[in-house]
């Protein structure tokens, strides 16, 4: 599975990398490709590929989705790690993009990594771009994404239940990783049962890697994190384990992960990779 | 045309309102109407239906694209608003998004209706939805208003030459009032000729537009705009009177607005309101 992860994980920075944004001027086009070029798993675009191929699509085709939905999530940490937001000055190792750039330019290079992939998106001739397209948006939407975050920064230092903690999780989560796979399947032409398939795979991943992410946050390695840890926590985060406790969170992110893996069946032997992709976030903290 | 305008601007109004936003949290639809129904001239939805039914499209088919034009344009302004940009305090007479709502929530609200724009054109089946959502995409992105507000917000103080100038004025206004005019335009149906005489249209239109908003904040009346005048001058900010004297930017408004009124041409006696719809902008400073 590492090799194909690798190779698909390649194909994704390599493409990146090559995005021309010709006319943007220059100091918007650094502050956006300081963050979007800056490392990261590109789990999002990964899974774009791996989607697409595992229905049997064209890889080449779907690499501007793979594209977009890593902008879309580089777009959300810059923004994110603002002063008037989490006011984050490490992320992955390195100094955060308004740290960098200072505020404005952050805020506009935020704009510009959401905006540019839209125009990405729409700048393709797959026929089913446009429905993929439609699967992106929604997920980086007022329901999707932004609803998650939006609860994430008004409920702050409060106690939530379940449900809410939940949904916060669904939104800020995954919703973007659902979103990467139901694209991909749809680019590939597979069959409304199959996208559906799809998307129970993508949520319940997503949920998994949300309390995988809260539980590696309060026993992680800060060195192999690149950022400062136990900082949930000490700015009253909304986090799953604080939400049920550290054992019944490992359990839950297992049950999501078995509920991913199964979700697949329908693909048969094609799921391999993304069944074993599943399983390796659990590893993370085991 | 007056009559024609306020119908339009009726139909945007009432679309704007009735956009559901189903499953927003609560506090973040709340913001994000705050700045979308706060009133304005709703120019740029209005161009998207009278460049439709100048060519004989449909008029409901063609107001999601109204609504999404309106969205990027409030979500820019949110943004512009921002302490880290222009620092304003007031708009339309009414207290900018941030100052109501808070920083974070004002960044969150302007992520909300870009993404909200795309949401929406997305979500439509006029089959030619796809095309217009890709002028739109372009006319928000890198090369188009992102490229303009950037060189203003870095070059802001400095006194660039006029073509820089009129590359910021293309950007920061020009993008978003062509790019309604040939969306509209392509969901008519109609053929290049005349989405490139469109597109020519809106340019020209755009540059006029801001040429009379600089004008404005000189020599406007302040209970009529509702906004703070002068600010402009008094803040470095880049404009085309301050490039080349008063005389010489309204003699250019003038001409930007013949040259507007000339590319409707092929449409002939159909594109009557557009036209009166150019030489009233001029109206505005005169």
């Amino acid at each position: 599975m590492e090799n194909k992860l690798n190779c698909y994980k390649q194909m994704v920075e390599r493409a990146l990398d090559a995005l021309p944004m010709t006319g943007a001027p220059d100091m918007l086009k650094e502050a956006m490709r300081y963050s979007l070029l800056s490392g990261g798993k590109r789990l999002r675009g990964c899974l774009v590929l791996a989607a697409c191929e595992m229905a049997g699509g064209d890889l080449q085709s779907a690499l501007p989705f793979a594209c977009a939905v890593e902008m879309i999530h580089a777009y959300s940490l810059i923004h994110d790690d603002l002063p008037a937001m989490d006011n984050d000055c490490l992320r992955r190792g390195k100094p955060t993009n308004h740290i960098v750039y200072g505020e404005g330019m952050a805020i506009l290079a935020g704009d510009g990594l959401l905006t540019h992939a839209f125009e990405v998106m729409a700048a393709s001739d797959h026929p089913h771009a446009f429905r993929a397209l439609r699967e992106m948006a929604a997920a980086a939407g007022v329901r999707g994404m932004l609803s998650g975050q939006t609860l994430d920064v008004t409920l702050e230092g409060t106690s939530p239940d379940r449900e809410t903690v939940h949904h916060i999780h669904e939104g800020k989560t995954a919703a973007l990783l659902t979103a990467p796979v139901t694209a991909g399947l749809i680019l590939a032409g597979a069959e409304e049962n199959l996208i559906q398939a799809g998307r129970e795979y993508g949520y319940h991943l997503g949920i998994a890697f949300q309390i995988v992410d809260d539980l590696l946050d309060l026993e992680g390695d800060p060195a192999l994190m690149g950022k400062t840890l136990g900082k949930d926590q000490a700015e009253g985060k909304i986090t799953w384990p604080a939400c049920v406790g550290m054992d019944q969170a490992r359990k839950d992110a297992e049950m999501h992960i078995r509920l991913a893996a199964d979700a697949l069946d329908p693909f048969g032997k094609e799921a391999e990779f993304l069944r074993a992709l599943a399983f390796s976030t659990l590893h993370r903290v085991q």
